[in-house]
């Protein structure tokens, strides 16, 4: 079955790879107008994975992501048309230059192909995820999880009607039923039909992807991000930038986890951060001196350097320089979105180039590391590996390239 | 031992990642200067190498491909001197713009990291891998074949002590001296140390590479090579093209290896054909329709389209338009570089956009697929694969990238 699938993927990809902007948009619409057609349907669907979700005892945050209402389907409807309106990487043609034998050669932006997504609980990555895809000319496999079997179902078979309606290949966009891990592990060795895999989800599923797969993978990421303030730092501006990227969102891997403060200041600054982090009931896990210092941090274990807890909680390093932040970071960080605080030139600038992560940031919290906030205007995921796509993925990392030589009869002498 | 070795080789990747390009420039000169220095040990370790292959039988062409003379080992050093007069990639920062909440956001340009590079028999490649990984920054561990163990040793060693010499991380290269497989096997699942495999070599060991890495892998690949001969075709610069494809080289990727002819034309061009390949006694497996029309052509099987012969030897079918030849070369060829020749403008601009591969010629030989011939100064592979890179890679290609952003205190929204 799942060869069947592959090969239809094939076959859409083959068709996709040439269209244009215009058509891929008017897919992208139908889609988006099917979705909205489909709503009652979609929730009546979705009611069945919240029921079973009920039974098996799923906890109520997990619910909420996993509910959809009218206003949730808009939602993906609109997220639809907003990647329509989204320039097409597909076609540009970069750096074309002509050799010293007349050969002219460029490097022109392609579909990637067929691009398989395991994905977990949330079922508007299903529109999401397909839309971006699209997009960039490329097939995609879906292979979400089986608390949201139902509403994946429902989403997926709208948009192929939509697609079908727009006279485009409904298979541009499949989903594969079984949930199992035997049938995610045969996806993941699936080289002759699938160009790509990303996993989006907690570690283990990143993990198990990384793994298995011989197709080859974009990981996306666990963040433990971490802000270094440095001895130099404007306090009002550190405590601000902690707390945002802390607190405004504490679920998300561009949070930050880890605090690494430079030893001169900790007196001084670390009641103020106690201050600051009360006001969200944040709970400090620091290393003994900085217990001295504020005896009602909790004391941090050599685990805790490593840890993304994803809650209210943050442990806290102090170090002597911005060498010793820097070599603490890069030992323990997972090569996300790291930050430091400073008014030194000199710092800020050692910072950029020595830490090893997708995102690094002077003066700024670590929450902007998102396709949204770097304006590309959509996210597929934020990729934590080094290979092809760093950092957050938009339409172009969907895309791969291939060289087109216009020549006149040259030969290789 | 592997992953002490793995330890190193980050390590000594910290110091290169900092390291400008005088610095490298500086590293590869000294071992540029020192392999000439040890010319004599390195040969003389060649020469037990040669013994142990004589005794094993190894024939004269791989014999040749695995001796090492004072001219050789002159040119693995001139090499190395090439690639310090190329330009350095690491650092250049690309598209920095400022976002509406004025931060400032670049990608820049960064190494990988640690390189593992798995070849085959050629000692020069340990020289040339070493050079390009170090100018990108990258620490790089060597995994060459047991034929050429002696000398890859007394090569790495010299190497290490010219970097030494110049002040710098002699494990900025490593061999691991044990050839088993299962070690090969280690290598591809050290994920903790390793950054990505580069696999050099026949389709053997790529494909294990493939099959058993969880390490990101950039595959180099093997070359199914089509020329297309159009209906409008210019014949004598067909005829060139071909011979030069097929006979100029015959043992490389980017040789040609199979022919697709308009059938309007087989009639009036297969004889020319024949009579031109006759020069280098070329043997033609062709389809029915073409034995009749030039009896002295074999007959092909339906293994013959799917063949990468590396000798004088060329399958050879007929079509009945571009669309089918697109169709025919895209479900045989192995996505690594593939040719028109032609007259005609639409047809022309058909087989770019269609045809699925890392390089697409028109009027021009396949054998123009190098990194040297692109202009690059380098190649360490023709990646094959769509992921990071695809076609010549050069120092370029050995670099990932990194999001630097310069805030003045931002937070999320």
């Amino acid at each position: 079955m799942l060869e069947e699938i592959g090969k239809h993927a094939k076959q859409a990809a083959r068709y996709l790879n040439v269209l244009g902007s215009t058509q891929k948009n008017q897919g992208l619409y139908g889609a988006a107008d099917a979705l909205m057609e489909a709503s009652d349907s979609i929730i009546a669907a979705n009611e069945r994975d919240l029921d079973n979700a009920r039974k098996k005892g799923m906890h109520s945050g997990l619910l909420d992501r996993l509910m959809l209402n009218p206003s949730r389907v808009e939602a993906m409807a609109e997220g639809l048309k907003a990647v329509a309106a989204l320039e097409d990487p597909v076609g540009e043609v970069l750096s074309m230059k002509p050799r010293p034998n007349g050969l002219l050669i460029g490097q022109k932006r392609v579909p990637i192909g067929v691009i398989g997504m395991i994905y977990e609980a949330r079922p508007n990555v299903t529109a999401d995820a397909f839309g971006l895809c699209f997009k960039a000319g490329n097939a995609v496999i879906l292979k979400g999880g089986s608390d949201a079997l139902w509403s994946n179902k429902a989403i997926v078979k709208a948009i192929q009607t939509g697609l079908s309606s727009a006279g485009l290949p409904s298979k541009a966009v499949q989903l594969i039923e079984d949930t199992s891990r035997e049938t995610a592990k045969e996806l993941m060795r699936m080289n002759q039909y699938v160009d790509v895999l990303i996993p989006r989800g907690g570690a283990g599923l990143i993990r198990s992807v990384v793994e298995n797969s011989t197709v080859p993978v974009i990981e996306t990421g666990t963040g433990n991000c971490h802000i270094f303030v440095d001895e130099s730092a404007d306090f009002s501006m550190a405590l601000d930038i902690i707390f945002n990227a802390k607190t405004q969102r504490i679920g998300v891997c561009n949070a930050c986890e880890s605090l690494v403060v430079h030893r001169k200041i900790a007196g001084e600054f670390l009641p103020l951060l106690k201050k600051k982090l009360d006001e969200k009931q944040v709970e400090v896990r620091a290393d003994e001196e900085a217990c001295a210092i504020v005896p009602e941090f909790s004391s941090a274990s050599e685990e805790d350097w490593g840890r993304e807890y994803l809650d209210y909680i943050l442990s806290l390093k102090l170090v002597d320089s911005v060498e010793e932040a820097i070599y603490h970071i890069n030992r323990y960080n997972t090569r996300h979105s790291e930050a430091i605080i400073t008014s030194t030139y000199a710092n800020a600038q050692k910072f950029l180039n020595e830490i090893d992560a997708a995102v690094v940031y002077v003066n700024a919290s670590t929450r902007f590391t998102d396709g949204f906030e770097f304006g590309f205007g959509a996210e597929i995921g934020i990729s934590t590996q080094k290979l092809h796509a760093r950092g957050p993925m938009g339409l172009k990392e969907l895309t791969a390239t291939k060289y087109i030589v216009y020549g006149d009869g040259q030969v290789r002498p």
